[in-house]
């Protein structure tokens, strides 16, 4: 997938020209700074700069909380990484995952017009994360984590969490358990069954693994079973990381142990969030009558299309070039439109489950079935859809500091 | 200044239509970030996000100069602050900087296409605060310093400029320098003095007097004495900081002591970046022949019109509605261009002084006079003429990664 370092385009000049579609989109980065006021005279520099300026400065100096209305606070994100779990490419670095964030912020501005911008951290230590976050904070109205590995993650974000007053939402957790439930709920109307029934094997036990066992526990899923590379998550195994450990603790209620597909026979629904091959058409074949299969490692998927075939009656990926594209796309520019359309000081489960169903939800009734458990990523107007009831869900709950 | 916080548009809301015009154009804050690709469809989503963006992340990851290249680096400048030396008002918090930050990001825009975004650091340790800045330089291609308390600056800018590649650049030192001395440049051919032969007094011991008394040193000035609120920094002086200290050892060639007033007869030149009062006519009258008067503190000058008028032959503040406005604006924005055209490691002292050339030169010399000593702030192309002369001398000094 690496372009050689020798082509000429990646030699390190600006860019362009190489023929290669994707390197010259990236030439120069993919999204800049617009200014919103024109500034063309003396009287223009006098209002938007000094000395008016000093009189909004003063102004929030006086009352704190008017940097939510005077400033880009009001709708503007954070992208933080620190690089080390970029897309499925691991510890790539802070720089090298720069093109993600670019891209991360492009998606929010066209799908939820929100303003977010790159923060690629050059440090690894999870205290030192959470200080540089918590330092550059007054400039953001949130905080999307991106991109770092498990289980410093769970860490940096339970800390910033306690530190700031903004939301922080660590997408590759939240966003995503937020779309899987979504596909969720519109798979379980194909196959006729209740989330309380479910027996669920979620393959992968780090960030986006933890996050959807908790964030299927809050919508009323209580048989979960969670898989690593050394096979089921149970209390009966040895030196389980913190977050293994309350997996053990909170899950596999029949108290399984073994290999994945042990977990797997007679299951009503597979999540994968791990790495191809985790399951075979046999293991697909030994579910049960109905079942569901999330195959969401990227780009190439736990089990294939060919594999589930005349077996699962439900089948989705992350990928765009097959029906049911589970993407975070879907959850987090409404998502955080919604919070900072009500300045919310966090995003709480009762508004990723609101997200949820606003995302299942644009599937209209008629029109679920096996191919059609999400909506498209450019469902028209989506984004602003899910910020509607986030925002709903955060006055609910009291975490907003404005109606909606 | 402040406006009151009972003021009805001041409450939280969205801000706007409140008739005041400095809070109306403020609402909401007066940057955005921008998308340059369109993302229309599957096919787009898949060239600036995944799977595409894979490709540019492992080029970057193989060779790490392709970041200056392929991502928005090559563009950008962070605009940090702590907070504590906003504008005159003193120490104010970084959420009340950030309105001075968003319009030091549009003047980047409007007067070089630099993509400047703010950062107002919640930190004011220095260490914390170079930790910090480190910590978020891999997505900027330089460090723009801004209203950081004097002597912490010298100390943040000095460790920074140790630990990155990229230039870091206190505005409020080297921008204010920069103006000066190309005001300088022109005012000595007013009164056909040599910048030599000068004697030099500067009031304000801070950031910006010992910048400007550092490169008028650079510029070939000798005699400078400087003061601050108890008088003359002389060696005689106890308990000095240690920037105090530098210029007790570096300035004062003739050893005064006492007020300011002493240091005032005979001056060929006085430099204000202090506060209104610092000097009085009495002072003015007492300088030498063809004096020039630099009275820049803001918006209140240290000596008014009035008080110079039929004394001083040239009198120049950082005012916009006076004749010769020394403004950082002519400075900042064209050599951040330059630096960043050239992937510069530094601005160093060359760098500097090209610039300093570069204002002074865009006045014509047949225009040259007591009231034009500086070009207009909006004097059309001088973002890209100063950026031409700025990459000339990082090449001829080689800190340029790339030709100009």
């Amino acid at each position: 997938m690496s372009e050689a370092p020798g082509d000429p385009v990646a030699r390190g000049d600006q860019g362009g020209g190489s023929g290669d579609p994707v390197m010259d989109v990236h030439a120069g980065g993919k999204i800049s700074v617009a200014t919103k006021v024109a500034v063309n005279d003396r009287n223009d520099l006098a209002l938007v700069y000094t000395p008016g300026v000093a009189q909004v400065c003063m102004a929030i100096h006086a009352d704190p909380s008017l940097v939510h209305s005077l400033t880009i606070k009001r709708n503007s994100v954070a992208v933080v990484t620190d690089g080390t779990a970029v897309l499925g490419l691991g510890d790539i670095g802070p720089a090298a995952a720069l093109p993600v964030m670019e891209g991360k912020a492009m998606l929010f501005k066209d799908f939820a017009d929100v303003d977010a911008y790159p923060i690629c951290l050059d440090e690894k230590d999870p205290d030192k994360i959470v200080d540089a976050i918590v330092a550059l904070a007054p400039g953001f109205g949130g905080i999307n984590l991106e991109d770092i590995s498990a289980p410093r993650c769970f860490e940096i974000e339970g800390k910033l969490r306690q530190r700031l007053d903004i939301p922080v939402f660590h997408d590759d957790q939240h966003g995503t358990a937020v779309v899987t439930l979504a596909a969720l709920f519109n798979a379980v109307r194909v196959v006729h069954k209740a989330l309380a029934d479910l027996k669920v094997v979620i393959s992968g036990a780090g960030a986006a693994g933890v996050a959807i066992t908790r964030m299927l526990q809050s919508a009323g899923v209580s048989d979960i079973v969670v898989t690593d590379s050394v096979g089921i998550v149970s209390s009966a195994r040895k030196n389980l990381t913190a977050p293994k450990q309350w997996l053990a603790k909170h899950t596999n209620p029949r108290s399984l142990d073994g290999p994945i597909a042990k977990a797997m026979l007679g299951a009503d629904v597979f999540i994968g969030v791990s790495q191809p091959g985790a399951i075979t058409r046999d293991d697909v074949r030994n579910m049960a009558p109905g079942s569901i299969v999330f195959a969401m490692a990227n780009p190439v998927p736990e089990v294939g299309p060919e594999d589930v075939e005349g077996l699962a009656a439900v089948y989705a990926t992350g990928r765009s070039d097959l029906p049911n594209q589970i993407n975070n796309v879907l959850c987090f520019p409404g998502i955080f439109r919604g919070a900072l359309d009500v300045q919310a000081t966090e995003i709480n489960e009762a508004m990723k489950l609101a997200a949820a169903h606003a995302i299942a939800e644009a599937v209209p009734a008629g029109d679920i079935g096996p191919g059609t458990v999400v909506p498209s990523v450019f469902h028209p107007g989506l984004g602003h859809t899910v910020a509607a009831r986030v925002a709903e869900a955060a006055v609910a709950t009291g975490v907003a500091r404005l109606a909606p």
